[in-house]
């Protein structure tokens, strides 16, 4: 796709810094969008945009500058604790910004393919009242029914990923991004914490995030439109195995407190990578990799 | 409700102007939210606010000022043609504004019993991809799920009303605006021209405002939180019928044009009022007289 253009929304962040890698390498022309004042610009040949993706004029004239020929919309607020703090943000971050990217897109360049990300944590919806987990939840489960009801009625290619946990080298918030920053402050001295877990039998299913990239790859350029990918290893690893997994490659001394969440979620139901496997794609990088880039990652921070 | 705050949105539309006056006239203080410039204040002694709903602060600090015990929400983006031609503004206005108010009550005054206004024009989400007929649809439905959600997270006391078509005297797109309008025009005299109709057996459900009106108090007051009320008169009316009911009451010469809309959605399901009558309320004002005071209306501006 040497040539193409790529809008990269949420391309500062843990995904998005991958993304931007892949798709350069892989001879597109980037376009990293990140927010006002997000930072440096990115190597690896992308152009650096910002925009404030919640204003529908801001993002009008972002698209009608680049006229895209396909969108990976990863920019949104990803987390569940903050959600609770700011719902109305976190709806009109999740929701109401890719509604405008959408509808930018339909005005100026209608034929670009558009990824979305959604989540593994949206909630199913049966007849009766809805009820979501948390403000998180129900922003992405309206975020992949408007894109879809949206697809519907201006006939949009959009497509849909919904990643399992992404881990790997690089700022991430996720459970092994927390370990492995934990592991480089515990080694590099300072003050020695416990590392707070909430059980270590619950399950998860990890995804190393270079993976999740090449995934959104396959479905943007071959995927099924209007089509949601669930994607991830297909494993499920404990809290244990994986606290493990990181103790056993340091010399620090490290100790785990248990703090039961009573909200906890049951463990989710295996991966299945059926659908996704008919674009060619499969999970490469084995979990022990992921975890040492990890650390690598944050190792070198902290040196 | 003597002393009672109610803040009322979309105050200077079809029902918020009913509204208003209601509410006045039963002892509350009366909140009228109207937008920016949207004309001068009410009588009846109700206080005018200009607020621009799709503005977070705004409503923050609107609701922080009024602290009401009751919001009626009537404000939107009201029309399926305008709603092709600015969706995206359409899911601004009608789902994120009222995200915006829920979560302005939710910090300010948990307590407050809000109302929204939903549409017969919602879909039904069944399992796959939705598919509404049109944005103001896809908008509408999505208020209502993002509300229920909203009301389950935080335990505020929201409620719903559906109502069918209303009509009475004053400023309305409806059906039967649009025909006393037009009769009224016929018979100030100026250009002849006919009446476009898309058909005679299409059927409608058609309430008077005003009783639509008494049926939000009494939803306001002694409905169950998270219910959605429909209302209506119960009754089908076939077009055909519809505008005969027009013809008669004037000496004019009225011509009308069938012209058929492929598109028309099949005819709704009668109303049913078992919900909504066990609050004590029922439609009380015959269409005729509904019919007479839309006339007169339009006939006392061309006069």
């Amino acid at each position: 796709m040497t040539g193409s253009r790529i809008l990269i929304t949420g391309a500062a962040g843990f995904t998005g810094r991958h993304a931007c890698r892949h798709f350069a390498a892989a001879g597109f022309d980037v376009y990293a969008v990140v927010r006002q004042g997000a930072g440096e610009p990115f190597d690896d040949g992308c152009r650096t945009l910002a925009c404030e993706l919640t204003d529908s004029s801001a993002v009008r004239k972002l698209v009608d500058g680049v006229k895209p020929d396909f969108a990976l919309h990863l920019a949104g607020m990803n987390a569940v604790a903050e959600s609770w703090k700011r719902p109305a943000d976190c709806m009109e971050t999740n929701l109401l910004a890719t509604i405008y990217l959408l509808d930018a897109v339909r005005l100026a360049v209608p034929a670009c393919r558009i990824l979305a990300v959604s989540s593994m944590l949206n909630f199913s919806m049966t007849s009766g009242a809805p009820k979501p987990p948390h403000p998180y939840s129900l922003s992405k489960t309206m975020q992949l029914l408007a894109a879809q009801a949206w697809a519907h009625l201006f006939g949009q290619p959009v497509l849909f990923a919904q990643p399992s946990n992404l881990i790997g080298p690089g700022p991430s918030n996720g459970l092994c991004g927390l370990l492995a920053k934990w592991v480089a402050d515990e080694e590099s001295g300072g003050a020695s914490r416990p590392f707070t877990l909430s059980s270590y039998e619950e399950k998860r299913d990890f995804l190393d995030v270079r993976d999740a990239v090449a995934a959104y790859s396959a479905i943007l350029q071959r995927g099924e439109e209007g089509a949601v990918y669930k994607i991830g290893s297909g494993l499920q690893r404990s809290l244990g195995d994986t606290v493990e997994a990181f103790k056993r490659r340091s010399a620090a001394d490290l100790a785990v407190t248990l703090r039961p969440n009573p909200l906890a979620p049951p463990d989710p139901d295996e991966v299945d990578l059926t659908f996704i496997s008919g674009l060619g794609w499969r999970p490469a990088i084995p979990f022990e990799q992921s975890i040492e880039d990890a650390l690598a990652y944050y190792r070198q921070r902290r040196g």
